[in-house]
Order: C-alpha cells, then sequence, then structure tokens
C-alpha cells in the first residue's frame, strides 16, 4: 500500500491524477484546500481558537475527500483498514483519536504521515503544485528531516518533519500537476524531492 | 428540549446569540454557512454530483457547530442523547442513518428538522438573518406548511415543509441578529413566522 496525500492545491487537476492513482493500491487522504481556507479566514476574523479550527480543517478535508470520491469513483470510507484504492474521510478517526497538538503547524501533511504511521508505512507520499522542497530558491533531490525543520515555512506543514523523525518515515514530495511525474512516482522512479527521517 | 438550528448566516452574531440560548435546554442545529459556500462554489465550477455535495456541505455544519461551541463554550457532540444544552455535530449520524434526499433542496434546515423529529420534539425554531417569512414582500405571524411549498424560494430550505408535514412538526422561523427576539422567542412569544404542519 502507498499513502499518497493529494493536496487541495490540486483540486482542479483531480480528475486527471485520480484515474492514474486508481490503478494502484493507494490510500488518498485528501487536503483541506478551498474548505480549510473557509476555516482559516473564519478562524482569523473571529478570533477563533486554533483548537476549534483544528477539527474545523479536519472536517475540510473531509469535504475534499467526498470530492475526490465523487470525481474519480474511488470508494471514499471513514475506516482506517479495507480495500483499495480509497479515499480516506480522516475526520471521525482523528476526532475519536486526537493524537496531534492542535495548531495550524499541524496541516493534512502531518494527518497523512500519522495515519502512515498508524499503518506501519515506512513511505509517504504527498502530492502537492510545486515541484518538491527548495533551499535557497533551488530545488533538492534529497533533503534530511531535521535541515527541513530548520527551512522555515515550506510547501509542507512546520510539523511533518517531527512526525517523520518520531514514526522513521520516508517522505516524497511531487508536483501532483503533471500525471507523468506522477506515473513516474508510482513505478519507483525518483521525482521530487525525498524527504529523510 | 428545544432544537434550535442556527443559521450560518448569523456568524458574526453568534458571540451574542449563543450566551442567551446556553441558559436554555436547548440542542443547536448548526447551519452551513460560510463552509457550505465553498463547498456550494466547488460543486457549481467542478460539475460535482449533488450526492458529494450533500455530505460535504453536512461536513460544512460540523465545521460552523465547532465554531459556534468553541466561540460560546456550549459543548459539542455528535450524539443525539446528551445533555443540554449542546451543539450538536450531524455529520456522523447523517453518513450513518443519510435518511434525505441528496440534493440542494435538503440544507440545514430540513436536517434540523429531521433532527426534531428523532427526537421526537413537534416544535423546531430556524434562527436566520431575517424577521420571517415573507409572502408578496410582507411578513406572515403563521403560514401553513402546504402554503409555503407553493410559495418558490424562501429563507427556509424547499424540503422543510414536506418533512414539518411528514412529522407533523411546527416551525418558529425568527430573526436571530436580534437577542431580543431570541430571549422573546424562549420565553414563547410569538415571534417571527409560525410554519404549522
Amino acid at each position: 500500500m502507498r499513502v499518497v496525500k493529494l493536496g487541495g492545491s490540486l483540486l482542479r487537476y483531480a480528475r486527471e491524477i485520480l484515474p492514474v492513482l486508481r490503478e494502484h493500491e493507494v490510500l488518498i487522504v485528501p487536503g483541506g484546500g478551498v474548505f480549510a481556507d473557509a476555516v482559516r479566514k473564519v478562524y482569523m476574523e473571529h478570533s477563533l481558537d486554533e483548537s476549534a479550527a483544528h477539527f474545523m480543517a479536519i472536517a475540510a478535508m473531509d469535504a475534499y475527500g467526498e470530492f475526490l470520491s465523487s470525481v474519480s469513483g474511488i470508494p471514499a470510507r471513514q475506516a482506517l483498514e479495507g480495500s483499495l484504492p480509497a479515499v480516506l474521510l480522516p475526520y471521525r478517526l482523528m476526532r475519536e483519536r486526537d493524537p496531534l497538538p492542535h495548531s495550524w503547524q499541524v496541516t493534512s501533511d502531518s494527518i497523512a504521515c500519522y495515519i502512515a504511521a498508524l499503518l506501519g508505512e515506512k513511505h509517504l507520499v504527498i502530492l502537492t503544485d510545486v515541484d518538491g522542497i527548495c533551499v535557497e530558491g533551488t530545488l533538492v533531490d534529497e533533503i534530511k528531516a531535521d535541515q527541513l525543520d530548520k527551512l522555515g515555512e515550506t510547501c509542507v506543514d512546520a510539523y511533518l518533519p517531527k512526525l517523520l523523525r518520531r514514526y522513521n518515515i520516508t517522505c516524497t514530495v511531487a508536483n501532483g500537476r503533471s500525471t507523468e511525474v506522477v506515473k513516474a512516482l508510482l513505478r519507483g522512479e525518483a521525482v521530487g524531492t525525498k524527504i529523510t527521517p
């Protein structure tokens, strides 16, 4: 199995990416996208506390997950275990287990990593709308989690490096806007940036 | 107990309304508000099917419910039964029972009515951002559900009149922007529009 987080920024590419993913035994973890943006806006404008915003943003992941399932025919499910491919709706599980800090540093990247850990996976794929991690403006093939931790804001969330280390998981960040990149990734080729624990 | 649906359009008034409601044994059913607006936008722009949009919009109700709970201290819960006051997060229940058509005619008004019916209540309050139901531009004190059904678009959803008749529930639609109206309503005074089954 592969755990593949599909970023919210890829909403408009979902109809191209998902037919590629559905040929594989993947568990797709949705981002939050425009639904989480609405949460963030309310959080900013109405002095909401981060704990409420955390669960609201995870409800947003379910909304995006329903979208991904609907446009692809890949079944959506709330349960961790089940047949593949599937889109995971993580809200129920995350409310029940509540394992991560309630902070905007923890987004769907960290949640996807936690899901991978629960499943005993040692690899996580994050599909986003950029080619990978850049250091001083240059795309890097590989980076250690602790180096990433020192970079400040990147295309993955700030808590992810900690979780990759904690669970000893390697993460590939790649550009989901290109189906060729996604296909290459699924063939096992090196694309994007590999973050090592 | 009273089942009170708090419209998404009242988000900015929530901090005034909720302290009034929390003094009473109410079950608050959230609207979808800006979170459901994000779902509707994706639905329109990406030719989404109504079934997916239905559950996405209910996930949006949970997001708004978390917001209402957070700004008021009123506990949020997924379970139908429990202590009051409470904010109901209906997504889990609605996914499990799935009792209503998957259509934009069914929104949080209909869902609140269904919740009231499940609880054996014969009265539902809908707090929204207008004074009640208007017929030809004039606010009416009372209207039969089947008359309402013929009005076309009103401030409540199109499926609500059917459910009020089916479950024999009376619904008061009132303006939540005024805490005086909400207080009067909770004292049992006639405010807004009463929809009779």
